[in-house]
């Protein structure tokens, strides 16, 4: 990615805004931050693109309609009032890097044009706790890949061979499924406890009836901005410019029903009832300060799978010194049982720990030929870190079911009815975040 | 379905057209057929919808316009302009089957209307040697099922234990995986062999390269013609009220990726590089005259996979005496080598065979809480008979390489550059055909 000086002038820390509840050192939703989402609101119900800015939503439609955000071009302001990104995003790179760059100006403590113009200041901003939001994206395709390490030799321990946890090609490709795009849902969405086929110990033959071992899995995704052809790789080295940005996914697991249905094709029932994602959308622009290297992967990968290689090409020189591919995103999910007062911390990880990079998990997906399309979601799987506490799901923090969770609303094994599982995730600057917001889902009885 | 006298004399083999190229014993398209897809002209460039009939093409919008095709509302005749079928399918079922049964009155031979009328019917009729065909169907999302036993069971020798061939989940449910939607592909779309990571057999790790096990799978898949919401299970009773119609499906395959990919979350860079359909989508009214029996399940399956049961209701009373199920398809698979003259039949099947029904695998595939949506697909899984010859695959009808095709233009483990793989399918009633024309494909080099 090439880097403008307005766009290194975004990610100042020192910079603040004239909208304070933007410069809280806790606000996700910092003048450095400026995601995407897609909010209505009661005296404007159709749904449109807006930006989160502290505790407010800024309306780029009514913002550009009063002469202060610039398109490339005048026609294309009517993806400002889709009632899903994908248009916007379709425009590229370079006008989601304007648009960022302009509301970072427009928003900075030492511009006037709006601060001091109350009237156009209502015409522009929406209080978040007064608006709706929306699924952001039309998802043409949903991938889930599998790349944290510990959370595979996590699983592997337990349902296959605890002393080869992981399977021989775990380390030599970033493992995914084709997931299933028409159960992705908005946080805030309550779940379903799902139904299906449960095969129980010593039972010759399954009974159908509600999950006994509904899980969460903390992920973060991300989102295709720029679509490759059918037949047409993708290079790890231009993986990147494919990637619009990213969101929190809670890939609600049943697992029961998954260990009975899942080989020899993989999961599918046990996934399919719901996928949570949070309503904002951060680009990889916002995220750039926050670049830390990936672990060292060894072996190390086919030619195809490093940074810096050019598509399939074999033999392709090694890139030393090259960028890093990880992103330093603190991760947290948090359990409310039904009536508590206050959720407790379940785990905490970090997006930094995945093993396989999604520059990597691109290339992979599409190193066979596979195209992608605007607004594709591909899940990072599970993100667990090297300690207990940092597992991402009820799984492996229970260890099926073998050691409970001890919480001041109970013990948990799984999840019960009427618990919420909420998702975090943020960036820590010099007195500032970058943050998802929040991706919540509250399971509801069978 | 509730069946009425217009749409039973849709069915009556008696039925002939005055356009003779409709009532060749051998045509695909009779008048008992009447399949919808998208098609455009030299003269006409937006794709539209139309209807197969004979060697023509019936342009629905230019029946439309000239007066001689209903809908109940005139509102309804802009799906007929749109550039895929999912409008028109989402006007459903009492609409596809009205139009059907106008279609089935104008073109009989006995209709006057257009038959002595040639102006009006330059007007409304296109050779199909002389259209453009276009992907029938926006595919919100592919799921592909493992439905055939003798499949399941030559997999499982070659690839498993061929004494328990069968996994123990095989025969409690449909087996089935989300398949990747946005390569599926047109007939005569050209197939790039992928490339991809091979284990070989004694090397310690993978290579990248051209796959070398190539492979064609013979499926048929059924397209969603009434979606389900998220939570709200179709049940086995309903599902097929919820399908509009059949299409022949290659879900091409590269054994090799497959075999090395595909443990533990399922086949992935193996089959996301294309999957062929029909352009043709042959209704199920058009199919009912030819429903037959499905074979026997034992054990019985779990109350939610019993024809005739509700959603999800343990305990429902098995229908003894309920409508038959399966249909009678006969399906072959021709392979033609680059420069050959002639293409050879390597498999003839039939849809019957399969295990798991349709109203099974749609059932199976929402009682966890999924939605569907109009447009989605849904793959059979490759159909194998009872006989070697009647393998879907050439992985199964050469055995893994172990017993070549032995073909008058060369020998075949698995499909070589060049080579052209053709599906056909048909139902074959007294003097006439209810068929799906064909799926074909080339395989260029990688």
């Amino acid at each position: 990615m090439s880097m403008t000086h307005e766009l290194q002038a975004t990610w100042a820390a020192s910079r603040k805004s004239w909208l304070e509840s933007a410069n809280h050192p806790t606000c996700d939703f910092s003048l450095q931050n400026l995601p995407f989402g897609i909010f209505s609101s009661v005296s404007q119900p159709e749904p449109r693109v807006g930006v989160a800015l502290g505790e407010m939503i800024v309306d780029l439609a009514a913002l550009h309609d009063a002469g202060l955000l610039t398109l490339s071009s005048a026609a294309h302001a009517g993806v400002l009032r889709q009632r899903v990104l994908n248009g916007f995003i379709a425009l590229g790179r370079e006008t989601w890097r304007s648009v960022r760059i302009q509301l970072s100006a427009l928003f900075a403590r030492e511009t006037a044009t709006l601060r001091d113009a109350p009237a156009l200041r209502d015409q522009v901003l929406l209080r978040q706790d007064q608006a709706t939001l929306h699924l952001p994206l039309d998802i043409p395709g949903y991938t889930d890949f599998y790349s944290s390490k510990e959370h595979a030799t996590n699983v592997g321990s337990m349902f296959r061979d605890p002393a080869q946890a992981l399977l021989p090609n775990w380390t030599e490709m970033p493992i995914g499924y084709n997931g299933r795009a028409s159960s992705v849902v908005l946080s805030g969405t309550p779940v379903r406890r799902p139904q299906g086929q449960l095969k129980l110990p010593g039972s010759e033959r399954p009974v159908f009836g509600p999950c006994r071992k509904l899980d969460f899995e903390l992920e973060t995704a991300f989102i295709i901005g720029r679509g490759n052809a059918l037949g047409e790789p993708v290079s790890c080295a231009e993986a990147e410019d494919h990637i619009f940005g990213m969101v929190l996914l809670n890939d609600w697991s049943a697992r029961d029903i998954q260990q009975w249905e899942y080989v020899p094709l993989g999961p599918f029932n046990a996934k399919t009832f719901a996928t949570t994602i949070s309503p904002w959308v951060v680009t990889l622009d916002a995220l750039e300060p926050f670049r830390v290297a990936q672990p060292l992967q060894s072996p190390e990968p086919l030619a195809y799978l490093r940074h810096g290689a050019a598509a399939g090409v074999e033999g392709a020189e090694r890139t030393e010194g090259a960028p890093a591919h990880a992103f330093d995103i603190a991760l947290e999910a948090r359990l409310l049982p039904a009536g508590a007062a206050q959720p407790e911390v379940i785990s905490q990880t970090n997006f930094r720990y995945l093993y396989w990079t999604m520059a990597q998990q691109l290339a992979h997906h599409t190193v066979s030929g596979c195209n992608t399309r605007v607004g594709d979601l591909m899940g990072s799987g599970t993100i667990s870190g090297p300690t207990p506490a940092s597992s991402g799901s009820l799984l492996e923090l229970s260890r099926n079911g073998a050691t409970p969770l001890q919480l001041a609303g109970g013990t948990r094994s799984f999840i019960e009815d009427g618990d919420a599982i909420t998702l975090a995730g943020w960036c820590q600057g010099a007195g500032y975040r970058v943050g998802f917001g929040l991706c919540e889902g509250e399971v509801r009885p069978a």
